[in-house]
């Protein structure tokens, strides 16, 4: 494997541009902006979800995702993307069904290689295919999995990425022990219906003399941005390669990670990259706590800790819908709560204009409370949103 | 105008990667890598330039370029891009011609949107044509016409982008006097036989909010790096923005702009971009000087003195090829020469190594004599190659 440059802590610094508010008016007011789908705890979930989800195929196929897919944001979503495809002339011509059933598919490819997927999509470009990314670091859960089934209802061929990057990890973090599990996920990624896994190692991503970076400035400069100096740095690079790799029509994210999904949004703009940005609602365990592969790390008295967050931001939430709109107030029931866990160290939380990530004092028709923890040695961050539901692809 | 943000003297620095010779064994021997091609002086001869080109079309057409293109390195692009045509099966199904007659197109466009552009280059994907770009600053002048010359018999439809891009500009640099002449550039680029021209406004570029920029760390360090701090994350972002606007196929660059050329082929490697970059000879006038829209700047007496630096380079060359090795003893005949004048001011004389830009202490196969010098407020730059010729596609 190469040895990878660490990007270190000299992140670049940019003037900021003059503020201006964006006015950009919310489609649809909904209140219940992040969606709770109660779930089994963690592990026990992935495991009866991989399994039912090998069943499910031989089933007769559905147009519509498995029942455990949210269905507001669904509902919502065929309407957008069907404005989209009627600018597509191409779509008329496809014989391809546009939703197709989830079951694994004969076709199913494990691809190493760039070269080997620059191939794979040039025939399926060829064939005017829509072509979704799903960009994961594997160790796959109920989050990623609701990712790929919105893939499938918005694409025709769904390629789902699974490549833990290194550049993405700072030199004290945990990238050794991030839980790996490449047959695990190949089985689960292939049981959800998706057409191709990527899965390059460091050294096909990241040759020899590599020594480029993609840096998207302003929004990445705090909250995780600062705890984690070229983290963000690392996360645009690779899915900037991503992109120029797999050439997808829409990438799908989590906004669980609420400030990368900013970030590549901010950087598809930035760099013209023809990809829509899909952000899918946070999934959560029973619990509460938003479903994360460094889940697994915690002690069941860790985890009932780390539950605090979400209580925390669903508190914040009510007092914003009961008519508080100080920034201030709204953080202090987060961080009240916070303070109560004694193995928990609060590493920021922060109430932010949701496009521009910058604090706000006031809320005034929306804001998102971001919130980062480490229990135990394990970092957990969350947010919830706060004011109307914004459109999930801008 | 949006005020762009100014990406500083805070460029980000990497921990270099472990070195390593890479094997890229010259196709062809020569020892004339450098073409001169023999010019009136500067102003007189673009004048002269763009009438020739705008009678031209009126002949007959030909298959070749016009007469001035170098021959040899022609004969040699045929070769390999044909390669590559072959891996694309759309090829035969061309009913265009694959070099176009050198004259103006009715068709010819004018593009000041992105959007634009966008929707032009879709159309000529969908007709499988093979596209060019032409990236230029403007004030074009010969150089610029034997990309575009070049592009010609390389691709179907041509596309010359001309924008001043204010981030690759220090903030005590000649940005406001670069030379812009957008409609003698429109002529020209319009005789020249291109399709379209690509000329956005600062704000169509960097909207206000603008935020990101790509890095290509070790080759921009040293030399005009060095001098114009952020010169090279501002060129290589708008270049990155160009080939996500246009797509092209081939994008052409000077080889007198050296650093910036292993800049951009190093990027493209890095962030997986599906362009082949052709470096192309320098053009010189009579007198020897490499061409450069900023020449205009200089007075009778300082154009005089600027011409040292290719005499210097040319020397240095003839010291190679009779034996000498020692890098410090070819800089020394540049530099000897460059101290002769008295207003001029050497910036930097070094003989790297042509792929990773490192200095080198001996020249072993082969290297490249790079020389930067200020004549009165006119920065200039030049280069000469040492050893066999390198392919000019990698």
């Amino acid at each position: 494997m190469t040895r990878i440059a660490v990007w270190g802590f000299l992140m670049a610094k940019a003037k900021k541009t003059p503020k201006k508010r964006v006015k950009t008016g919310p489609k649809k007011a909904s209140k219940k902006p992040v969606k709770k789908v109660a779930k089994k705890p963690a592990k026990k979930a992935t495991k009866k979800q991989a399994k039912k989800a090998t069943r499910k195929p031989a089933k007769k196929a559905t147009r519509k995702p498995a029942k455990k897919a949210t269905k507001k944001p669904a509902k919502k979503a065929t309407k957008k993307p069907a404005k989209k495809a009627t600018k597509k002339p191409a779509k008329k011509k496809l014989k391809s069904v546009r939703v197709q059933p989830i079951k694994p598919k004969a076709t199913f490819k494990l691809l190493r290689r760039v070269a080997d997927v620059k191939k794979y999509v040039e025939e399926a470009k060829k064939k005017r295919k829509r072509i979704a990314l799903v960009p994961t670091m594997g160790a796959l859960h109920e989050g990623h999995l609701s990712l790929i089934r919105e893939a499938h209802r918005l694409a025709h061929v769904v390629l789902v990425s699974v490549f833990v990057n290194p550049t993405q990890f700072g030199p004290d973090e945990d990238l050794d022990r991030y839980p790996r599990d490449l047959a695990g996920d190949r089985r689960k990624i292939r049981a959800s219906g998706a057409d191709a896994i990527f899965a390059p190692d460091a050294g096909e991503m990241y040759p020899d003399g590599f020594q480029t970076a993609v840096d998207v400035m302003d929004v990445t400069r705090d909250y995780c941005g600062a705890s984690r100096p070229s983290h963000f740095r690392g996360a645009a690079t690779v899915v900037a390669k991503l992109f120029n790799i797999v050439r997808p029509d829409i990438a799908l994210f989590g906004q669980k990670d609420y400030q990368q999904l900013v970030t590549i949004r901010r950087m598809v703009r930035d760099l013209n990259q023809d990809v829509d940005i899909i952000g899918m609602p946070t999934v959560r365990e029973e619990d509460g706590l938003a479903m994360s592969s460094r889940n697994t790390h915690l002690s069941p008295a860790q985890r009932l800790q780390a539950t605090s967050m979400f209580r925390g931001l669903r508190k914040a939430k009510r007092l914003f819908e009961s008519g508080e709109r100080d920034a201030a107030e709204l953080a202090a029931v987060v961080l009240d709560l916070l303070r109560e866990e004694r193995d928990l160290e609060i590493d920021y939380v922060a109430v932010v204009d949701p496009d521009r990530m910058e604090r706000i004092p006031e809320v005034e028709r929306d804001g998102i409370v971001l919130a980062a923890v480490r229990v135990g040695d394990v970092r957990l961050i969350d947010n919830i949103r706060l004011g109307p539901t914004k459109s999930r692809r801008r």
